[in-house]
């Protein structure tokens, strides 16, 4: 089979945004996206720079990414889909852009910075019948598939517990980075900051494991950091319409920790265990037998591109993300729509639900509140 | 010096009761007490079969504590200390009995089975004068002994956050065993469940290292098992005067988890974590600088027998606490009196306050509620 | 059953001593043993001060072990057992003085300072026929005797090789100690310095879980630290009849290693590691299939004191060589003799011959040389 | 700064080969290279269809490297460099025709089949004057970069040990599987098994990091499994011109090693410890001090491309070569050469002399044997 890459755009990701080479190594990696237009960088000067660095030819570097949309799909040899890896607050608009000129779309998380925005572009998105994939890449890791997947056939029995976290230092001080500004800036994150930046994916993470969403929570949101607008800290708790409990903690604030990824869950019959540290290993703990070991490579070859014993991390995981999508974008220009475990819309919506929830618990001195789902 | 060992009584721990063996090694570990009376068993049969497998004399083998107290209270040679091993509710009496008759009191956790017979006992405890030593023993460990300096010298700065958890998964079924039994039973337990049994061992160990006691708190008590009557998993959520904010987490349903108690102290310069399962090593993450790995015997001797690499564990942790209870046992009767770290009253009355506060939120739908103090 | 102690007596181990009190709290932790006479030092000065430190009359405390032997021989109340703890040249007269007085021996490694000793002491002993215990600790670990359980059933196939090693770092420099002073003095230690102090610990563990001792072995003995007359380090490799191959790496001078025994056993069909660091964890790799980690407590019950969760470590270890020892002694009480899996005399013989062909190896510029066994 | 990849050609890596599809990831990992040539496989059928997968164009794809050489060598955007990785026996002569048609060649280990063609090449390689860089892909692991720093500054003090080793076990049966065929095939691979084809990169590793090369060695080689031509395992013995000594012991048949690459390396003030499970960690021991925890992205940068605790892995270590290549030839073509710590030539030789020394030590019964150099 003869191979040709997908035309690719970019609508930010340019200098200095650690997001956005990501999204490059991710898409290039299995080579099956070419970049060829960029809107990268809000400056006209580092737009230029950021494109040539790209290698984005100076006619196809774009001022903003309404203009890109219109230009792009005029071209015969237009992108046939679109990386948004902006700060949040632009995550709509652009997406809504190249969803309504028909381009598929893979965006950052979390999808909005309002729920309105959220539920807004699911309509669009649904709408046009157009491929969305939000880059919660943790659940593109083999053995999270595999956690999945053991979830569901019932290999841990009816679920009681669902603990997971997601603890990072790198905001334990006011850094001053251009990384950091935007994301504890409400006008750019949304009200949500340590919740929406990686609350949602340690939430999206064990709703994809779990296979269920919380009915209620109760969200305890702490800025530890003086002067600092959104929370650098949540603790929550989650009930589950089944029974099930759950606590999730993400802090950005908790030195030694890097990005601390941890999610458990626990049923009647078996426990599981991932850390991000370890991607590759999946703990299984049947009650009562030896904990077993399942590693990437050995126990599942699924999104393996190494065998086992040469560690795969972030950047193939985020690039299992780009080759699915891929294979989504293909079947979609070729009319035979795919069902995958992508994460997408309904990811984006649970997500702004869930951050919309924590704070409304937030404002009520961390009662108890329904968690909107629709 | 010449050596001679503190006369020891116990009352409960039996045959079958895994506690009252482990309080017997750790009595005898360091060669401090030697065990010359008992009321080990609330059978006659038991109980004498029970004495003579401890090499306790017939004629000191009691039906009762009550009786214990009186006559052992009234030999010369009487004992000097009593182990008190009991289920829950009994651990009031029996306590009141020795400590009226001025003898040193070693008392399982938690300290009594309602916060009424907490308070009371820490009043008849201070009239008398007597030492009562509340066998927290994780707080022993030296490497918890040396992260309870290390904040209180400042090594992590200000505390913002204390994440404390407690998993376990013997419970995960009816096991009918019984250590089972009188545990998931209120009347001899309590009326908490797993927030009594390890819950306030978390508790103690948080409020030990962090030297902070929470002002609220919100549980989710949970019974998962039917039919079980008290709770066998919490998740609550804590927060401190200082604006400082915490979780603990307390389950005997997680499987594949054994006894896995977890501290993690964060303040704004620096971290440290502790495991249960690694007891020796302390990590500790000053912000942006390596993790250091911090070994009993490498950087802490004190609370050790043998070097580092040598692994002591849960019997010399124990055993730690009997030491130092012979120290101050040993002051007590020499009229010098010992301050030691080691837990007592006030850590027994604090952790029914926790029990009662986790009660009060769980009967309110699991709303903050104050945690009362005093 | 009512229980008494068995009348233990002790010869080194007095004051500054590290492994007298490991002997010590291994003797009473299962309270199998009472210690009630000694020669525990060469000076009488400390030996009356170590004496009364143990709790021992100084009626027997002697003066050297020629003289305990024969006065506690003549006792109707005298020991039943000895301990032997001395630096190891005194192994041999000391063990040789008790066993002929009838009196079990329990005895510290390297069995003797010399393979002739090692040899006339077996004959002596076996002439005797009393028993004798050699604290080859590492092979009571509960996780150990399951190791070797499994290779001998074949859960491992057939087995190609065995690479253990045995690292430490406190003789990287001169420390003076009294611990390492004799150590590295081959009048008291013996000709091995490291590959007697620990490679015969490694050495033994090799065989015991293997079931199988080399043929031919080269060895490549170091003394890094200047002025020192003993190896520090040994590099060792092993060949065994059946076609298996090995290694023995041990070391004194290695920074940063505690007391670093770890063992890794390679069959056709499956692996299993072991280290001392985490002495519960057996890892039991079927080829093929998950790694499972089986864990003292819970795959293995015997042996253990507490579940699992509540780590055991290096002095319980040691304990169950005390307590099976008890078994023994009194079955040989008895008149019924009881074959158990405790180290004894043709473990301290081949740990001899061991340590005779490493040197007879390193002489020869580290030649391969046949290891003589009988 | 424009970016302009550099043309890539590849020998060898068509279908079913795992390095190749390895060398492309790399390659275009960090966009430095695009590949537009190739003769990948070694029938034509094989070779259009490995072209066309990996979008070479028909007319650029050849039936062997004499011919590509040539062809490329004449087009005015002929290759920059050249990628090979065919089995063994073919890199001498595919390197001596790209070397001399002036391209940089990019080449697996181990560099040739025989001593004898590594020398011919070096002297080819001198003469032509061509960067030529050997794929010993771990050696560009930052961690290890960082250990090689350390040591040659002396934060180690002088080295004593060097102990490495390089455990896997898909070679435990035959699989019949294409990678194994060739690996275990003289003709294909040289007369080294695991030693040609893991050993080599153990013994780079500790030279790489230590900074020496041993004088003498003794080397025990076995082919474990039945009918197989070459050694599955090897424990060789170590020793240096400083006195310092080492272990290497490789192995393709020890159930449940993955790609156990670990090296130690301790000297008379630290000690330093790295595994390629957790390739990010290095682990620092000073003497008397608690060991440090240096990780990728924290202590070290360079050669990263996300922040630390987002694993990097294989792909990004190779893809870390192929980086550093790219500045090799593009400082190559200026006319102004770069010197860099990227394996090659001389390492190339190194592999050979040791492989050699191996063969000649186990055909003497694993006598020490002199390794030579030059």
């Amino acid at each position: 089979m003869t191979h040709t890459p997908i035309r690719l755009g970019m609508v930010g990701g340019g200098k200095g945004a650690m997001i956005g080479e990501v999204h490059r190594i991710a898409a290039r990696l299995d080579n099956r996206f070419a970049l060829v237009a960029g809107a990268l960088s809000s400056t006209p000067e580092r737009n230029a720079e950021s494109a040539a660095a790209c290698g984005i030819p100076p006619e196809r570097s774009y001022d903003d990414f309404a203009g890109m949309a219109r230009a792009e799909a005029a071209r015969p040899d237009g992108i046939e889909a679109v990386a948004i890896c902006t700060p949040n607050h632009l995550h709509f608009p652009a997406a809504r852009a190249f969803l309504e000129a028909g381009i598929p779309v893979i965006c950052d998380k979390p999808m909005t910075s309002t729920l309105e925005d959220a539920r807004a572009l699911a309509t669009i998105a649904e709408a046009a019948g157009v491929p969305f994939v939000l880059t919660h890449n943790y659940s593109a890791y083999p053995q999270l598939r595999l956690a999945r997947e053991m979830v569901a056939r019932g290999d841990l029995g009816s679920i009681r517990l669902v603990q997971v976290e997601y603890a990072q230092d790198w905001l334990t001080e006011d850094s001053g980075s251009k990384q950091a500004a935007w994301r504890v800036d409400p006008a750019r994150a949304g009200a949500g900051g340590s919740i929406g930046d990686i609350g949602t994916h340690a939430y999206q993470l064990a709703r994809f494991v779990s296979g269920m969403l919380p009915e209620r929570l109760a969200a305890d949101l702490t800025s530890f950091v003086p002067g600092r607008r959104v929370d650098d800290n949540a603790q929550v708790m989650l009930r589950y319409a089944s029974g099930a409990k759950g606590a999730l903690w993400c802090s950005q604030v908790a030195p030694g920790t890097e990005n601390g990824l941890k999610l458990r869950v626990y049923g009647d019959r078996g426990g599981l265990e991932w850390a991000h540290e370890t991607p590759e290993t999946l703990w299984f703990t049947p009650f009562g037998q030896p904990a077993q070991k399942l590693r990437r490579g050995a126990q599942t070859m699924a999104g393996s591109r190494v065998p086992p014993g040469h560690p795969e991390g972030y950047l193939e995981g985020f690039a299992n993300l780009y080759a699915e999508a891929a294979e989504v974008i293909r079947a979609y220009q070729a009319g035979t729509p795919l069902q995958t475990l992508l994460p997408g819309i309904r990811d984006g919506v649970e997500g702004l639900e869930f951050i919309d929830a924590c704070l409304r618990s937030a404002r009520a001195d961390s009662a108890w509140v329904e968690v909107h789902h629709g």
